[in-house]
């Protein structure tokens, strides 16, 4: 089955990379460094739903991914989480935190409305 | 080295059992069903800080778990989250949502204050 980014997914974030099982998304909330990952399998809602290698995979990825942010940023945190509450694509963020941030020590979700990049602000390297 | 549980996890759950590498707790607050693995390893505070074995084994348990809750309380969503702003100690939350529960669609984190169980209706079986 073909893979399709849930149109949510889609409008709020931007696409920057491929990992071998999660398309990379950033989301486009300059308030927070704020990753993404989906695994690349269709009509999947729960990480249980993965079979074991695409689990073994999905973690791997996640820390792959939350380490790096965490040296790149200096972050004094690393949120992971799948909620999915809204959008029930599957889908797990990589938030950067700070004991600075706006929302600290509060979950970033469903606290603040996005501030979407700009294009001087937004370089992909 | 042995393993300690952070002071502020015993005093806000309930410990009920151990899996290969995690301890289960029950979170002390009836209005949500809401589970924490917490892996028995001394100062890990990021999941990419466990060995890949324990990653491996982290998210089997963390499946295991979140489906088993899926089915036994007919739950819409399970909410996963590793988010460890106030105890570092690293733990992942398990929360079965509804979408009539009072904090849906939201995650549940930092909404409420809990509301404890009682002897009655807490029976481990």
């Amino acid at each position: 089955m073909t893979f399709h980014l849930h149109s949510q997914l889609e409008k709020d974030c931007i696409s920057i990379g491929r990992l071998a099982l999660c398309r990379l998304l950033l989301m486009n909330d300059k308030q927070f460094p704020w990753f993404i990952l989906v695994p690349e399998i269709e009509e999947i809602t729960e990480i249980f739903q993965l079979n074991k290698q695409q689990r073994g995979l999905l973690i791997e990825e996640s820390s792959y991914l939350a380490e790096r942010l965490k040296t790149l940023y200096k972050a004094d945190k690393i949120n992971i989480a799948a909620i999915g509450n809204l959008v029930p694509q599957l889908h797990v963020h990589h938030v950067v935190r700070y004991h600075s941030d706006k929302a600290w020590p509060a979950p970033v979700w469903g606290k603040f409305s996005a501030i979407p990049y700009s294009g001087q602000n937004l370089q992909i390297q």
